[in-house]
């Protein structure tokens, strides 16, 4: 499989980075996962604005011309790795640079951004979005500034981990005593036809599909309120599910080992489901 | 400089780690600094139980003979690099390993560790020990298992240049209304005699210097308060310092602009300073 790195497509076993490269010794660095389909990058422009407000958010400085380049460069991967039919991913990282010796401040002057991109064959979790999923809650131990897409990504790995060694596909995460995230997606609920969901706060990621899932329910007139569900709440829904750039449109039907609402996928989010995988096949 | 990476000794610029090692998608490993004096490891010891304590933390498995074989890797750099006289540090990282695909959940099997250390000269900050520093107060946003000492130290990084910027040596870092650490040390603050400073908990690191600090008080019948200072006290203190592996013991007389006590080091932190600097020089 061949990646980029630093100007060059090499094998993927060959990509390597300094040790002091801040990523690596500090997780200084964001990241993006755009979803290809037929070679299309789905929400490309949402997905590079966000990764500006990331470098922005971190203060590293990207070069404008370097910054425009990079969907050509997952262009690139996509044809060099033969993915121009079916699914696919493209994932983006950009770190502060390598810098020496390892200080906690920024590199002064600022040294050349690391920018790494790989593609890869992607297949959908049409099981699970069928039968759904299961999760366990678990405490959202992460910092403050959610709302970031960065490396710094170890409680997200810690919680996914937990939860499948507990038997479960993922976990609900509670902060303050509302549903925040999963390890790895926005979480949505559904009562009474009305969706529920963390506002676009510090405390979470504004998920692209996120936003994706927001723009189908004012399309379809699906009534939102941004109010965070309080764990008191959680068996109360009628229908809770997960979204994501991998993840798509997941039911959750069990938390706890117990059902939500009838313990199977919900209409609210069938719909929503269908109207999703829609747009994405049409590449929009 | 010469370097150690997964059993070879290299030139630091030669050291490279695989785009796939978890450190560099997702921070997924941990670090210590051991300080050393004319070839002595300081506190040695403490450091391998934190490893580890942050190994077990992470649920990171390395054989017991690669990890008690860490020391002596350390003394063959001080060695290779010409250390052996006077002060220098060791750096040691130790990461899950690398794995492809990316997938927050942990490789199953588990792949081998990566293990780095660097040794590097180290000059005392004896000019800001004599004189004390500045600082800010900033929120602390880190996750809530700063207790690990992991290599997700972005908000760490981010903490520390916002200081610089701001024209000051370092942070004040407030959670709930207390303080807990500064970005790169423990705060201790002194009223009336008494040593206050955060207790062990999962909201701080336990700084090997902080354990020593803290054994100087008992030895010398400092009494110790482990009541986590309020923000609101901060200019009640009669003294406040930082301590670290490299920071050492190191005065802390302003905040915001305004002066900590008289505004110039006090005698308990000096106390412990003299005490502290002759334990380090001795190695022991």
């Amino acid at each position: 499989m061949q990646v980029y790195l630093n100007g060059s497509y090499v094998e993927h076993t060959d990509a390597k980075v300094s040790v002091g490269d801040r990523a690596f010794v500090f997780g200084d660095g964001i990241y993006e996962v755009v979803r290809v389909v037929n070679g299309q990058f789905f929400m490309e422009d949402e997905h590079m604005v966000r990764m500006d407000e990331g470098l922005a958010g971190l203060k590293i400085h990207l070069e404008k011309d370097k910054k425009d380049k990079i969907p050509d460069i997952g262009r690139k991967l996509i044809s060099m790795n033969n993915l121009e039919n079916g699914q696919a991913k493209v994932y983006i990282q950009i770190t502060r640079g390598s810098a020496w010796p390892r200080t906690h401040t920024f590199p002064d002057p600022p040294v050349e951004p690391t920018i790494y991109l790989s593609a890869e064959p992607f297949t959908p979790h049409k099981d699970l979005h069928e039968k759904g999923v299961d999760a366990i809650t678990l405490s959202d131990v992460r910092w403050s500034r959610c709302n970031l897409k960065t490396v710094n990504l170890l409680p997200n790995t810690m919680a996914k981990q937990e939860a499948r060694d507990q038997g479960v596909n993922s976990a609900v995460m509670i902060r303050d005593g509302v549903i925040t995230e999963s390890p790895n997606a926005n979480i949505f609920g559904a009562k009474d036809g009305i969706l529920r969901t963390y506002p676009a706060t510090n405390y979470i990621l504004n998920g692209i599909t996120r936003q994706a899932v927001l723009t189908i329910a004012e399309e379809e007139d699906i009534d939102v309120n941004l109010q965070p569900i309080g764990e008191h709440e959680l068996f109360d829904m009628d229908e809770l599910f997960f979204t994501g750039t991998t993840t798509d449109v997941q039911p959750v039907v069990e938390v706890n080992g117990r059902a939500i609402g009838t313990g199977k996928p919900g209409p609210v989010c069938r719909k929503i489901q269908e109207i999703y995988n829609e747009k994405l096949a049409g590449g929009e």
